[in-house]
């Protein structure tokens, strides 16, 4: 490390107090997250925007340093839809559901494991992380079967195999995991990037698992921007979906959300994602951002 | 399991009895090679030939079973090539290199990473073995330096990382492995396959290293389909480049395998991979398949 | 590994991949059985011809090396029927049961533990197996007391201590045990190999245990040899014996065999040791031989 | 934890990402030091002044926290003289160093071990860090002769035994050091706790030795306040004694800085320990304070 | 070793052979205790006399030889009262309880961690045990509330952290245990010695629970010498309590004795120490002496 | 263990303090030992009078208990003498070493393995020492060619396998070993039990090498029982040897004893098997009982 000298005027000196007291801010939330695994569902605007690319991979890599244990799941689907243009395939949609035929599968898995994930990794590793990629596929991670034989090949998770992620935890590497699945058929199937990291938090008994999302949260009532959420229980997170009170993309995350609580998973996080370096906010600081759901 | 019921006939008993001896004669090679690392570079016809991907796959996950631990590196020559087509980016080549701008770059870290090794993967996952896809990417296993600065993103390896391969290798996981780097510079490069199996043969102490081709073997006089050569020496290699007598496509493969066997690996294989289960032969039988080269 | 340069015949590449496809047709039995124990009871002709006696001590190498776990416990009959020849000691009988006095107890160690105990290490060792003897007095690995007052040192087995043989079995050592105990009373005494071996795989929880016979298998009518028996369940073996259509030979085996399978161990088998390869083929074949006990 | 409700003024999501990148800012450091062993020699005005005792304890704790091993050797010099005019004791010196009689001794083995070191361990334990305490004597720790036969009790440490503060550091455990050691005699006798800490720093082969001292630094000329030297080389330590340029009371630390240097230590900081938070600044931001020597 | 020449005359080698009996003798004992934990109340006379504290650390040092795995636990009033007597410190007492101010529990820890501790660890260090001294302040081994708001900082146990004894005894290390605790207010408390031995010994699941005395044990009538109790059951022991007919120092003792048996430690003796080798006889000798408490 | 009442009169309290006086003696011998390796030549009067076999099977069994690690590896001269009488087989002999042809290596194996083995084994098993039998053939032991083709299957050792040994000892097992050794020919062979005894010592790195024999050491002059030597140097032995003034009997011994102190082993001991306890008064107290071999 390069070494600048100590500045003669009172100034600095206390500038510089004021990190050490900014460092030590931090101490009791390390102090509770130490050696916890924490999953993190990576998507939006954090995945496309240079700048916060950058500020979410910073903290991922502090996350990893200081002790916590981060897992990454990617989505991917603007990614996804401009390769199926350059590659001419037409998508087709199916109550919102993308019908997922041999030729989109192709594009799908090519881009999440040849595109977006060997990006992530290294977008991490440029960071100071040691990160490694994996598919749903590498180890049966997950083993699917068609959600609706109508799709082709969109998977619902049957099964979790966490133990190749469970060593990458304890050796410190950051997994970083393509929402693929093994069908039972042999087949690639595509899973919902969602669901998937609440499996996989399920599955490694994570203490927290977060969605980085481009919304603010939740909300009480959709139309009212005042009436953000900052904490919910999972008996509120049922009473909202009963409601009608949630977007259609938030679905998945909620389902997800009471599924890990309910199996144990102590916090669920929905944050958005626009702000700079929210993950490392939310976890270290005092200052809460978006939604907290608690049991 | 289930169960035949035996054949009342001798010529059943008879029978089994061969298979009895067939199991026996692979013992004493199964003896030599029982915990030992061969690394597999995966190409040309048995990565294309249905068949032969089949045998192939079924090769390494029975040596894995027994106790050997194979390592498979693929490389990706006519799939990229086809990519490249779908994409329309036009492929320009310099010596006999194709010249890696940053588009071509990306078509390259797709197809291998996001078609080619989830595929392997799965194939050797019908088969039985728990695989697992690792680009040179993941934990910095490749790092590389630009080879010629007209060339673009084509990389020269500089350093292996083999700890991940390592640990899988220990937790009985078959790595299969994308000729990817990270360049020193952050970006990602690519490597020649055949080098990269090399690099990594030496990095693991391989006990082998075995190049699949699409040639019989190496011979004396390349016009004469009667020299093929069974056994050489690394001296013999050496006056045979010196000779001219080799092909473009395996100096590199040559290349590396005195590399190779200059850093402690035991012995390199060039076999014919058009022919079925050549793998699980050459190392299972005393029926020699190919070219062996020895210290 | 000696090396047979590869026929230019069409025919030997042939051979070879016959060979290849027999290796494959194992891999599933392999995969089932790897890691597992397999206790086999070890006695009749497979002990005393030639022949089979080093087909089985292949069979018993080989699945030691592929990574099943083979205990061998063996008997010792005639050749106590031999040495007390020898020695000029007159057997005496009690309803089929030999009477075992301080004189029959010496002979029987020393022809168990002093001439068949070391031939059979030896013997497995000439395989390539990793072999080690054991009697069931050392580490007071077999706890007896007497099981009838009038027969001597003929011992019921009322403890059984593993611990030193499950560390040989980590190890990959295969153990080969000699039916000896250490009586409470400090005594040495015989117990029957059979019912040896049975609560060597309740300790143990084996997966298998078999018994090498010098029969074909259990038969519905013991008079009709076409009604060999493939599979039984634990109930049809009471039945059986209920029904007398039992040898008294095969009385012991029957009652260790229900014990052993109530105790957890998944299969028993009684097969003809004088079928050479019978181990092997039953085990890593589908061709069933003898009869088969499950749940 | 608790969680502040996020503030809707933009200002206060400004200021929290102004600590998330002050947090950024320590990664390298923590990189760095991650794992390293950092011994301590507390002394002076940080273990007096009430404030300072607060930040320093807080500073250890976070090093802790985040992987660094800190190692805490305190010293005596105050509450030592305090304790011997309460019991009464005067007060004899040679050479400005205390005559230690067996009175003497026994109130330095009291104020050190009774009073000071427990006192540490508690102020560590109030901010979190798990830390224990030993003396020289724990284990025989430090094994000494006398330094000179008319100082009585003064030792000359012979021998090191890290071993249990080795085992404690691999548990996360903080050691807390008394500077006694035990005499080869049998009695206990006392360390100057410069040098202890160095003979530590040396024995663990520690990554840095830190003296928190009650002047700003080293000096070129003792007399010029603007000749602080910020770094030095072993060569240039060697240099400043010779001339004569250096204080009494910094003899030993300087003696000890090379001997620990050229034992392996990395680098031994002289800090000013009046300046609140100097040890995590020096050790984990760019600002340097006091003196640096390097090899 | 140094060797001393074989005496010809059998009187020497008839002498040698007493003494070999005599360690046959301790055998059984020896293999009843090894790897068992034994805690140790030291104070009384055993802690005064210098001949006794000699003995006493002979036979904590041979126990931690041959395996079994001691904890000394001291007391401290007589050296505390000299202490407070030395600093002009005025004790005061209510119903027999020191009242503890701030000044007085200075004294204490002083005392009790640096003089009595560091002794005792020399003492047995002398004997060639590797010992090392521990607070209840280190890693918070004792957690403490006040136990009644006039006494001041006397505490009443309300956690145990058993995590750093338990270490030490893994590796071999005798812990020499001081009765002080850290308040859950962050205070330093005093507690009682024999109530702080008992609450180790359940913490530890410790096998024994030995108190050193200067009583020959318990009594059936306190006034009649000859009806010294060998044996008693914890429900005898609840009897006497409710007889009266315990002395006011014994209480203490025997509640914990009663509190530890009930969480699992197998035996409780109450020992004179002013016997010589008091310990070592009870434990590995056939001879009882003073009082053992059984279920 | 049952309990004593101690007695009222001083007499036996003062035996008890001069039974923790001996115990205490033994306590620098234990902490010199403890963990190492002692190889144990046991054979003579000890292995063939009632008292001596149970005075050395309690010897070891107490050196085993406080930490030390016996192994004993027995010869078997006056069975296998006796056995072959009963067998009818003449014993022909060659420069005073036995013909062995393959009628008599079948007594040698039965006698050493099946009978004196598990005696032995039984023996220290009933003094509370978890004994088990090995010979040299188990796990390849000691392998060995003909000594001399005349004399048949006398074997001379080429190479110690001492894994399953080191194993034992780690589990706190005491190996007792049988002197026949696995032919590179794969026969069995007989070999010298003093030899296989240091060879075993050598291979094992022992810290001592014990010879039980029928002597009462080694003489300067073997006319004069005055002249016992009690140390001697490996110099001396080589005179000795040289001088002629070693007997037949003791030259095998000399030999093995001379090879195994060059190769690392601290010390031989030539000891008088006849006396009780020879072994435990050797090496737990002060007096030396026949000779010690020094470097």
């Amino acid at each position: 490390m390069s070494r600048t000298p100590p500045d003669p005027s009172k100034g600095r000196i206390a500038q510089s107090m004021g990190k050490a007291k900014i460092l030590m801010e931090a101490m009791p939330y390390i102090q509770e997250f130490k050696g916890k695994t924490v999953v993190v569902k990576y998507g939006g605007s954090a995945m496309v925007d240079e700048n916060l690319r950058h500020t979410f991979a910073g903290d991922v890599a502090l996350l990893a340093l200081v002790g916590v244990r981060p897992v990454v799941v990617h989505g991917g689907g603007p990614h996804i839809t401009r390769a199926m243009g350059q590659a001419g395939v037409e998508p087709q949609w199916m109550d919102g559901l993308r019908i997922t035929d041999s030729e989109t599968i192709r594009v799908v898995q090519t881009t999440l494991a040849g595109e977006i994930n060997p990006d992530v990794v290294r977008l991490l590793g440029s960071h100071g992380a040691l990160a490694a990629g994996v598919t749903g596929i590498d180890g049966a991670l997950f083993v699917a079967t068609p959600l609706d034989p109508k799709l082709g090949f969109v998977g619902e998770i049957t099964k979790v195999n966490p133990d190749l992620i469970a060593r990458m935890l304890m050796e410190g590497v950051v997994p970083v995991v393509a929402p693929l699945a093994l069908g039972e058929d042999g087949h690639v199937y595509n899973v919902n990037a969602d669901t998937a990291a609440g499996a996989l938090a399920e599955a490694l008994q994570a203490e927290k698992l977060v969605y980085l999302t481009d919304v603010d949260g939740l909300y009480h009532d959709l139309g009212d921007r005042d009436s953000l959420i900052q904490r919910a229980t999972v008996q509120r997170l049922r009473e909202l979906i009963g409601s009608g009170s949630v977007s259609k993309g938030m679905l998945p995350k909620l389902d997800s959300c009471i599924s890990a609580m309910e199996a144990g998973v102590h916090n669920v996080h929905i944050l958005d994602g626009r702000i700079q370096h929210a993950l490392l906010l939310e976890i270290f600081t005092p200052q809460g951002i978006g939604t907290m759901i608690e049991p």
